[in-house]
């Protein structure tokens, strides 16, 4: 890496691919104050990616615009090699397949000035299989975000094998800088963390679909009105931790471990051993950070009682044994 | 079934078991209004339970309380029997071992008044094995809330092989007019719905843990910066149709169906064949209740904001390009 500027210095941004995710990036980008430019090799790209800006633009400005931020920083090129010809960051979000990204990534490398870094939003591609062609491979990475981009703030770092770590070092300062919420993994995983955690549930759902097990109506409301409201808040790790009350985690592994051979889901468990239980509870605390179980609750029921009330759900005072009864 | 009450006239509820669940369940039904009998072999139980209620109650009072109700309506009792002598619904909330399960309701089904509907907080075991000792197993169904059950609205109701479908109908009405959020199940699943879903994730957590892929932290921190914050809002089917674009679940199944052969979890996907295609794409129609793309992303992101907003993490509009950088 040569010449490129600060992560804190970056005025134009290049969107490479603008779908939902790759509009979903200009969108986030615009709100953010970045001068940004878009390619897209559909037909229609401009007025789609055009059509999704304007109607993510009000939540946007409702959420607070950064100084200067404006639609009009956004400009359509014609080409690939006009749209990232002076920028100082390259998010590319192209369709998910592995060919299409490996081609695309060489000519971005070919294209973009030395030393600025280029994003992949692949959902789980590693990057070591997608520099290969790359004649500067260290400065591609990964930077994963969630759907969409301008309102979910995660995205996942991670380089791959010829990838030089002070690229993904500046990424991830890079995407903070810009707003987001950042997890820098140190080994290429596929899928990455998240991606994984919602592909076990998603096939498990399928699962369930495919058998007549429950519908997909069913499925979406058992999450939204049951554990997915406290995935708002806080992790599955913590959640479970609460469900061994006073003792926390290392209860509830006691008292749940054994479901684990239960059937309850196509996904076999790994062998709760010493090492793994000692892991998962060594992990709460540390996640914990200070935090006593009881603090935890109580963040957890304010959490979910303001997410409740933000969403037009809270239980209703009039249901109830004395409501209308008499 | 016999001489029971109609579920909108239940005044007395009994739980039996006081733990984290059953106190929580306790702690509804106080909020909600009824007279509360509660009943704990353990010896520290009683002040544990008043411990738990009197730390959820002015959560619940900020909720708002129904008519009449108060920590003063619950009597914890010495015996099972006391607890289910006069209760017109009763709520068992034991550990999770089938042996004291099967015991336990055994134990109840001989001690509660005719026809008064039982049910099991279980966790994923099938009526069918728990009910195998009952003299009268027709009332007998499972009641599966989620933690904390005062604030999480979602119950499943399923009923076993020798369960009344009658009793079913009771209950799932009850916990309606107690002001729960309910999915009966026509047919017995391990791990009902959700947590087949939410076990899934567990396990995938479980294993990254186990392979150091991830820590708890990164896992938790995936969860609530990423996908946990659709999911309080939308559940994962609509909010993966959603990735499809304009084109929604169809568009969404042709992109990623080729992700389902990826290794990006421990649990093997089932086939994407056309049946199963078609179920999903038909669900999600059905669920999504003759509102357009258009319309759920505008009540995905009204959501997520409402939610970011309501949690403190709307994305501060002092980072970006322009802010302190001159």
């Amino acid at each position: 890496m040569t010449e490129t500027c600060a992560p804190e210095q970056v005025r134009r941004v290049a969107c490479v691919g603008a779908g939902v995710i790759g509009g979903g990036w200009v969108a986030h980008f615009l709100a953010r104050g970045y001068d940004v430019t878009a390619w897209d090799p559909a037909p229609d790209a401009e007025a789609r990616l055009r059509r999704l800006v304007e109607a993510a633009w009000p939540a946007l400005e409702q959420l607070g615009l950064a100084p200067g931020a404006s639609i009009g920083r956004l400009t359509v090129t014609a080409t690939l090699e006009e749209a990232v010809s002076e920028a100082q960051f390259v998010q590319e979000s192209a369709p998910e397949k592995l060919d299409l990204k490996r081609e695309l990534l060489t000519k971005l490398d070919a294209a973009t000035p030395a030393g600025v870094v280029i994003a992949s939003s692949t959902s789980g591609y590693p990057m070591t299989d997608m520099q290969t062609e790359a004649v500067t491979p260290g400065r591609l990475v990964v930077g994963h975000p969630f759907n969409p981009p301008y309102l979910i703030p995660l995205v996942e770092v991670v380089g791959g094998e010829r990838t030089d770590l002070e690229a993904v070092r500046w990424a991830s300062r890079f995407y903070e800088t810009a707003g987001k919420s950042v997890i820098t993994m140190d080994r290429e995983v596929p899928g990455f963390i998240a991606n994984r955690l919602q592909e076990a549930l998603w096939r498990e759902a399928l699962h369930m679909v495919a058998s007549g097990e429950a519908t997909v109506r069913d499925i979406d409301l058992s999450i939204t009105e049951g554990p997915g409201l406290r995935w708002a808040i806080m992790g599955p790790m913590l959640t479970f931790a609460l469900a061994g009350g006073e003792g926390g985690m290392a209860h509830m592994l006691d008292h749940f471990g054994p479901s684990l051979k239960s059937p309850w889901t196509r996904l076999e468990a790994p062998e709760l051993d010493k090492a793994l239980y000692d892991a998962v509870v060594a992990g709460c605390d540390d996640a914990a950070d200070g935090r006593t179980i009881a603090d935890l609750v109580l963040e957890r029921d304010r959490g979910v009682i303001a997410v409740l009330r933000a969403t037009g759900r809270l239980p209703g005072s009039e249901t109830g044994p004395e409501a209308g009864a008499e």
